[in-house]
């Protein structure tokens, strides 16, 4: 057999694949993948984030769908490289209704991983480039209506005499995003949000905070941010871009809204969503009901004994205001992960004598090393001059199963414990409980299976080193006093504040408080993979639970995560209600049971 | 001698030149040119928009600018390619301070056209891409000011109890444009400007208003309209857009306020600018000032016998607010240009019966044929698919002598001719009026000449080849009666209302407004190449006269245009204006003598 290029590997591979699949051969089809193969799908054959793991699953997912999905125009886009004997080939494809977009990975000639994602829907193409509106309306018109008229008659009619086909309750940078996706695919869509302006929900945060991700990962869709925005933006300069962001994408946003119930009735397809629009009721009856309220859940409020004398202020993180009331007070932060970190650096700041009580073991990681050896290489101006485009970078995370990743991580943080040994040997001499994870796969991987248990350091980790912010690490509170919080070990701590940084919890929380407790536990716990570490039990998901695809209720849907994640799977969660919309079928495959209720 | 490839051939022609300045041989330098060549240098050598022509003028300007200018580094950017005998090649050049871009033509060896154009000051990068700043001040600091704080601070401070170095008189899509460089540069600015918010001198115009330019020629610096932008985009879109951009760019930008005087201290070299604001009187100190007041001038209003009697409502065409208070009502339109045919189109859509008086020909062209066959090639879809980013579109556009531009234009008007010749028949028909430019060569000279004489077709000129806009043609007025217009051949036009679509002074007229009508003489007419066709008279200029460039009245500048030119050029006034802040020597060479007044 003569030497063949990668390309011609990765184009022989996508001919027999075809071939297979254009044969209805199963398994010949699954017979191309490694034993160990994977194939993650992004909506285009299962209308659901679907990872397969191994022949059995990849095959029993053909029988239900290639039938109905008849693929085809399979294409490498770009020439295939190699590295490390895996060879990795960009490609194209179509189903009967969509394009697609993929990312193959070969192990001496057969698949180890194949990422298949539905970028559009053939019959709706987004009007963008070659496609995007004309604008202005040439020729002469009596009955002209201006685009301003147009826009002003829509956001009088929206919600009001005509009825949106989605509501998204929330609007953070989760809600506008989809929103602005959903607005191109001439989905009708109202966003509502409790907040007076978009970008209230950062402009009324503590006043030191920025991103804690870099400028790279965190692009909204269609509108970049330019190339002079900070690495890290403050959050009252990301509060006005998103408040600009919705305007300048014609978004339906209800400011001063709040959802006070929704209930869904089977029989019309049809939610009733009560909302109380700038201290008026108001009655909504959208199709689809997408809760975009923050991946974090209802504020954890742990029930310490003695907490109802604390003759002091005591509130959870979420609620902190910040530390301009506490100069000089005495304060204990219960929790040890970012929030806690953060709200103890700004007190200690604002000369506040602070103490963090660290419960458990925390991962730390300096935001600069994050930065350099875990995002860098697919986020960032090295990234971009490489032409890794967001696109692209967006793609290759998301073309790693979870069931890998852990792999794939952990030697960007071993190389980060090594660089920075020297730190994290200061913060240990302080007492510090430190982590890496539960196998050392560090910070992604602790966020996608709990979100919670770390901090990127900014700064604050220096000061719990060198004794600035106290630390008491490895108690628990034994209860509250009058005047103190006294701590499992016998201790007593001095406090006129109290703060929780005690987390959240699901996002199905949400759902109990606007819908009921009964479709919470019918649709159960959302995010987390079932890794079967802490707070993330199994079984083994493959996916995070409940986040942008179908869930266990019809038309409930959430969407949330970081800037990253909001971005990139808004495109496939919008994909899924414009289907609906159109009347396109939709047939679910692998819809996930539920394990846990929260 | 063997042959050699486009590139080798650019290549030998860059480093004979290079040799050849290196060497201080201007004689040799010279001789590179073709005797018909030309070398457009933007501020790189000249600190000056400068065109040479021919070997004397080249010769002379290096004889002025090369030993200071010491430039070097001269290297091929990309590969050449050829077309029609003509070789053109991309390349980067440094000066001693500044790196620079420029674009070669070679005919049979020798150059026929050079672009020099400064891109950026060595000693101050502009913090983009890699040089982005970090937003997040990682690290504890009891003195911390917030982004926020530091933005209030700065607007609190800036013309209060800090003055700007530059001051901006006009906030639309020039000034804002200009100020968001000049804030890149860390030029103390501020743009003041006389409407309620940003974007109004759009929102206030009549609301059919659509841009006649397309979106790929119209982007703003560093943020361009994302890809769902229409083509043409309506007026309040792009008011909103400018809005955004204003804060997104963190400019500083005073609404509501309007210049009531200037004059130039040439001992401080220091403004004293006096302005309003809500109105509250304040003066300002800048040491450099940009009238950026828009590159139509001060309204020409004509004086016709008998318009004081007259019973009805008359006003210049930048006053009229548009056809709703005009229904049924007879309207005389003066004038056949662009405004002229929107204000009669609009009239007719709103019911009033409306009459154009056409005093001289005018040039038509369908805005689609346009975009097709003139812009088409460098701002289109297509071009980006070429690769023709915004960027280089402007430099190959810059990179065309004045002089040879209507060589380059009337191809692209005789298809135009051809394609849409039944509609000038039509046209022609009904009695209107047409001509091509006074060499046939086009609208884009015609607007670099006069900024008049045109109307880009959006759909008016079907209503007044059909008669539904009535045309009075090859007349002029006679006088105004009481409810009637009388036209030069006798006859006469009842009216309750007369537009004087009649156009605008030079830009200097406002030079004369603010500052005094002697600094307005001193810096002459503004715009205008000196083509010594009609509204433009000799000698010739080749380069518009005043705008973007030093001007006979030290720190006065003159910044508008289209959208395009704003984008464009306000880089090469930003980087000027930089200079000076910075203390850069920046010998001015050739600075034009002024032949007309206004």
């Amino acid at each position: 057999m003569p030497a063949s290029t990668p390309t011609q590997q990765a184009e022989q591979w996508l001919a027999d694949f075809d071939a297979a699949l254009r044969a209805g051969d199963i398994p010949r089809a699954t017979a191309l993948f490694r034993d160990d193969g994977y194939w993650r799908d992004l909506v285009a054959f299962t209308w659901n984030l679907k990872t397969l793991e191994g022949h059995a699953e990849i095959a029993a997912m053909l029988e239900a769908t290639l039938a109905r999905t008849a693929p085809g125009q399979w294409q490498l886009d770009g020439e295939a490289s190699e590295s490390d004997g895996v060879i990795e080939a960009w490609f194209t494809f179509a189903t009967g209704v969509a394009t697609g977009k993929g990312l193959l990975r070969l192990k001496a000639g057969k698949c180890w991983t194949l990422l298949t994602t539905m970028q559009a829907l053939e019959a709706y193409p987004e009007p963008r480039g070659h496609n995007r509106p004309k604008g202005a309306e040439h020729g002469a018109n009596k009955a002209r209506e201006t685009w301003r008229e147009a826009r002003e008659r829509e956001a009088a009619e929206l919600g009001i005499t005509s009825q949106p086909y989605c509501l998204i309750i929330g609007g953070g940078q989760g809600g506008i995003g989809l929103a602005a996706r959903l607005r191109q695919m001439n989905v009708p869509t109202l966003v509502i949000d409790k907040h007076d302006r978009p970008g209230d929900a950062w402009r009324k945060r503590y006043k030191s905070l920025c991103l804690h991700d870099p400028v790279w990962y965190d692009h909204l869709p269609y509108l970049p941010f330019p190339d002079n925005w900070p690495v890290f933006a403050p959050k009252d300069k990301i509060g006005d871009w998103l408040e600009m962001y919705t305007r300048v994408m014609e978004l339906n946003y209800w400011s001063n809204t709040e959802c006070e119930s929704a209930s869904f009735d089977e029989a019309s397809g049809e939610w009733t969503v009560k909302v109380m629009r700038d201290g008026e009721p108001l009655t909504l009856k959208p199709k689809q009901l997408v809760l975009a309220t923050g991946m974090s859940g209802v504020p954890n409020v742990p029930h310490f004994p003695g907490a109802e004398e604390f003759a002091g202020e005591q509130h959870h993180s979420s609620r902190h205001p910040g530390p301009d009331a506490y100069r000089g007070k005495q304060v204990v932060v219960i929790g040890a992960n970012n929030s806690a970190h953060d709200i103890c650096a700004a007190l200690w700041e604002n000369d506040a004598d602070v103490t963090m009580v660290q419960r458990s073991s925390t991962h730390i990681v300096k935001s600069d090393s994050l930065m350099q050896h875990a995002l860098g290489p697919l986020y960032s101006e090295e990234a971009l001059a490489n032409g890794i485009t967001t696109d692209k970078a967006d793609l290759i995370f998301a073309s790693i199963p979870y069931r890998l990743l852990p792999d794939f991580q952990r030697p960007a943080f071993d190389a980060i414990r090594e660089q920075d040994a020297d730190f994290y040997r200061r913060l240990e001499r302080a007492g510090f409980l430190l982590d890496f994870g539960a196998d050392d796969s560090g910070l992604f991987l602790k966020y996608l299976r709990r979100g919670s248990g770390y901090y990127i350091d900014v700064g604050a980790s220096e000061l719990v080193a060198s004794g600035e912010i106290k630390l008491r690490s490895g108690v628990d509170v034994a209860c509250i006093n009058r005047h103190s919080v006294s701590l499992s070990d016998g201790s007593e701590l001095p406090a006129d504040l109290i703060v929780y940084a005690t987390g959240y919890g699901s996002m199905n929380g949400w759902a109990a408080e606007i819908i009921s407790q009964e479709v919470a536990d019918k649709v159960g716990k959302c995010w987390g993979l079932g890794s079967d570490t802490p707070k993330d039990p199994g079984p083994w998901e493959g996916e995070l639970r409940n986040m942008w695809k179908p869930t266990q209720q019809p038309a409930l849907w959430f969407h949330g995560g970081n800037l990253h994640q909001s971005r990139h799977y808004s495109h496939y969660l919008a994909l899924q209600l414009k289907a609906r919309l159109e009347g396109i079928e939709t047939p679910v495959y692998g819809l996930q049971p539920v394990h846990h209720l929260a």
